[in-house]
Order: structure tokens, then C-alpha cells, then sequence
């Protein structure tokens, strides 16, 4: 089910500027129990996204009407995209000045990852990189080539996501996920701050460390600490944490750590 | 008036990837004298992003008929614009493997630059940066954000186009055009192999440059270089060559020179 500004509809104009330019942001949302997960901490990121990109983004109000409308017609266990893109005018790369962004919000269905969360998952390095941009690091826009790129390079299922490097040959996250390690009882993630996406998933395994007195750094990472994690796990709204067991092209293993395993139970507590 | 895939219509589904990841291409063609100038120089460049981004587009010939229908059905000296986009389907990120590109193709009003190929224009210098990218430099790709955050700088109709630099403060190019600069009779314009969209005014230009016995060389440029230039021009398919003359915030300004001019009567000349 789609519903665009509230309305049940399925297509968009060829002239809406999300299709000329990608210019627009969208969110992911997981439908669980009743309840979109994280919602406020979602609607944020899309208010930075609009302050970002410069969209006068006046009716938040209604786009939580629509999630509403639309939830009470969804399967519990689903996911939920919305997308807002500046709608169609302006000349050329100009935008309009005063557009109300078009709100188009879906349902699908919740991907099958049996047992990823408990067994692991296996990745590789991907030869695409993220470009450096630190007006759109963070955001969730709709311009995601190197993500599809990137995805493009391996179609064996047993690979459950790949890791990106930015163009100097830092760690920054998966292409669907944001990446964590544990090194000497200490949490660390890449900033977000040249490239990739900022995960409302990131930002709440952050503060549930914190707040259980777990040590966490936002700092670079290479591929050599990678390489020397005691732990390694992904995060996003959708596979809440998977633990990261093997590193494709390497000997690497890793355990479903005690630090990994703490984290998933404090935020399933904090889910509940 | 719009044809996707040769019929006419006017929206896509919210499903296709164009919209989702700008996961697309696109060229935008003059239509004059009854003919789409440089036809085959954006059908190669098309197809060199199709090569980049993995798309299997077999029906070139369809999309020439369908832009001949199109011609057929509009008045001359019309902006042509052609999309490719992946379409729907895939996982996520997960591209489908065997589609066959959407063709959009839509004519649109000439923009009206009265006098600016003689009398010149003043431009501006953007803040915003292009990120590098190598895999996505050159190709006419759709994630266009940073041409959008760079055109949303300044207002002010009498200032033309925005010159964009990379993250390494390297001169680029413009929002929407290629940059040439002139130094001791030599014509010099920067390497797009890591941001920026390889023009095919910009190929033209160096073409006829060589033709005609004008030293090219294709060379990082910096601010000092554009301060220290000759002359200074602008190219794309709609506008040709457009004389930079001032560069608002500096005291800069460059004459309408004679190797701009030169070329302008070549480039005419070969168009007829």
C-alpha cells in the first residue's frame, strides 16, 4: 500500500525532482508489535535532512496522521519507507522556493533473516567507495548509487552485506547498516561526518552503551582494526544488531560476543 | 509532452529506482534546425553509463525512434531531456539483474539567454563541494544533490552559473556546465575523473580546439588559475559557449578573448 500526501496513489510525475535529481530523503521504518519503532528519533533525522537540504517541510503533523492511516492497514512485522522529495517546479537544478515536500509512505513486507541475529552473519570489503560530501554526510538522501554499486558486487546469499571504505581507506559502514567493533571492552564506530549514513539504530545502540556503563568512542577505523576486533556487529532500524562472525577473503572469525549479546538484550528490553 | 518507453505518459510507479536510489542516467539534447545536435555523442556517452552502473540496455534503436517521434511533435529549438532509469524491482539496494531500462524522454521550453554568448556572463563561486567519486565521475548519472545545494546559493538573475569545486579545492566546473580557461593561448580545462560530468560541449570544444591548432591540455586547475586566466568560457548542449567576463566577490573580469570567439565561430560552423 502506498499513500501519497494522504492519498492512496502508486505513481509520481516524471517532473518530481526526486526522480530528476534525488532530491529528497527517506526513512525506514520497522512496524513491530503494534508500534513504529523509534518514530520520533526518525522524524529528526528527517527534520535535519530538510534543514539539510533546505525543504519547507511544514506538516510533520500529517505525516504522522498518514503512518498512522497507513499502519492500521499494515501486517504487524512490516516495513514502512517513507519518502519526501521536493515534488516537481523550480528550473533546472534551482529549486522552488516555498514547495511543501510530497510525502509518499509504504508498506513492505519484513525481510526473513532467520537466526541472523543469534547466528551471525558473514560480509566482505567492497571495492566501491563512498565519496566525501560533509553537506550530505549523515542524511538519509535519496542519492545512493555508490550503495547500489556496491551491492552490485556479490550475488552469493550466504553474504549477508558488504563494507564500505571511503576514498582514503576508512571504515564507514555497511551499505545498508552502520558498523560497530569492540576492541579491549571498548565500543567504537566511524564518525559520520565526510560520508555515510547516520542510523537512528547507531545512535541508540550509543546511548544504550552509555547508559550501561559500556565504553564507546566515535573515532576512524581502518581495515586493520577490523581485522584485530574482538567483536565486530551491524546495525539499522531493520536487523536491529547482527552480529558479524566472518569476513569473506580472510581468516577473521569473530564470536557473538559478550558485549554484542549484552546490547541486544538491553535493546530488546528497551523495544519492549 | 513525455513518452516512457515510446507511449505517452506522464508518471512513473513510486517503486521505480529512479526515484528510490536515483539509480539512473540522463542527457538533455538541443533540438534545432530540425535536428538533435550531437545525437550520437550523448547516445555513447548513455551508454557508457550503462556500462558503469550495469545496466543492460538493449534497445538503443527504440529510444532513437521514440526521440524522433518526439521531434516530430515539437518545435524547434526545444531542450530535449532523456532518462534511463534501472525501473523497479531488486532488494533494496539489490538491483534486479535482467531489466531493461525505462526510457523517458520529454521536450521543454529553450531557456531564453538573450545576448549571453556575445556580451558574456558573471558567475559565482559555490560553496558547496563535489565529493570525489571516481566510479561515478564523468557519467550524467541522477544524484544530483550537489548540483542542487550549489544552484540554492544565490538568487540574484544576474549572476549565470556557480563554479564548483572538489573537496580538495580543485576547480570542477559549473552547476550545469563544463569550464575552459585560456592562459598564454593555451586552452586548459580540469580532468573529470574523479567529480564532475564530462560534457559533451566540454568534447566538442577540445575536438575543434585541436582542429583548429589551439593547444589544449586537460589539467588540474586551481582558484589562482582562474584569476590569472586569459579568458574564461562555459559549455553545455543548451547554452554552447557562454564568455565568463566577471566573477562576482573578486574584482576579476576577462574580455570576450579571441580564442573564446574563435571557437564560437568554429563550433557554429560545425553545428550548421
Amino acid at each position: 500500500m502506498i499513500l501519497i500526501n494522504g492519498q492512496p496513489e502508486n505513481r509520481i510525475p516524471v517532473s518530481d525532482r526526486g526522480l530528476q535529481y534525488g532530491d529528497g530523503l527517506f526513512e525506514t521504518l520497522a512496524f513491530r508489535r503494534g508500534e513504529l519503532e523509534f518514530l520520533e528519533s526518525h522524524l529528526s533525522r528527517l527534520k535535519l535532512g530538510c534543514d539539510r537540504l533546505n525543504f519547507h517541510f511544514t506538516r510533520p503533523d500529517s505525516l504522522k496522521a498518514e503512518l498512522a492511516t497507513l499502519c492500521a492497514q499494515t501486517a504487524e512485522d512490516s516495513v514502512i519507507k517513507v519518502i519526501l522529495t521536493r515534488g516537481s517546479g523550480g528550473r533546472g537544478y534551482k529549486a522552488p522556493t516555498e514547495n511543501e515536500p510530497i510525502r509518499i509512505i509504504s508498506s513492505h513486507i519484513m525481510p526473513d533473516y532467520p537466526q541472523t541475529n543469534v547466528q551471525g552473519v558473514t560480509v566482505r570489503m567492497c571495492d566501491a567507495r563512498l565519496g566525501l560530501n560533509p553537506s550530505l554526510a549523515g542524511i538519509k538522501h535519496l542519492n545512493r548509487l555508490e550503495q547500489v554499486l556496491a551491492r552490485s558486487e556479490w550475488d552469493d546469499p550466504a553474504i549477508s552485506e558488504g563494507l564500505m571504505f571511503d576514498i582514503n581507506d576508512n571504515l564507514i559502514e555497511g551499505t545498508m547498516s552502520n558498523l560497530f567493533i569492540v576492541k579491549n571492552g571498548q565500543l567504537l564506530t566511524p564518525p559520520i561526518n565526510q560520508a555515510g549514513i547516520a542510523g537512528i539504530m547507531r545512535a541508540e545502540v550509543l546511548k544504550l552503551a552509555e547508559k550501561n556503563d559500556i565504553a564507546t568512542q566515535i573515532k576512524p577505523l581502518s581495515k586493520k582494526d577490523l581485522l584485530e576486533a574482538d567483536e565486530v556487529f551491524l546495525t539499522n532500524s531493520i536487523i536491529t544488531i547482527w552480529p558479524v562472525t566472518a569476513l569473506t577473503g580472510t581468516d577473521s572469525i569473530w564470536p557473538h560476543g559478550p558485549i554484542t549479546r549484552q546490547l541486544q538484550t538491553v535493546l530488546e528490553s528497551a523495544a519492549r
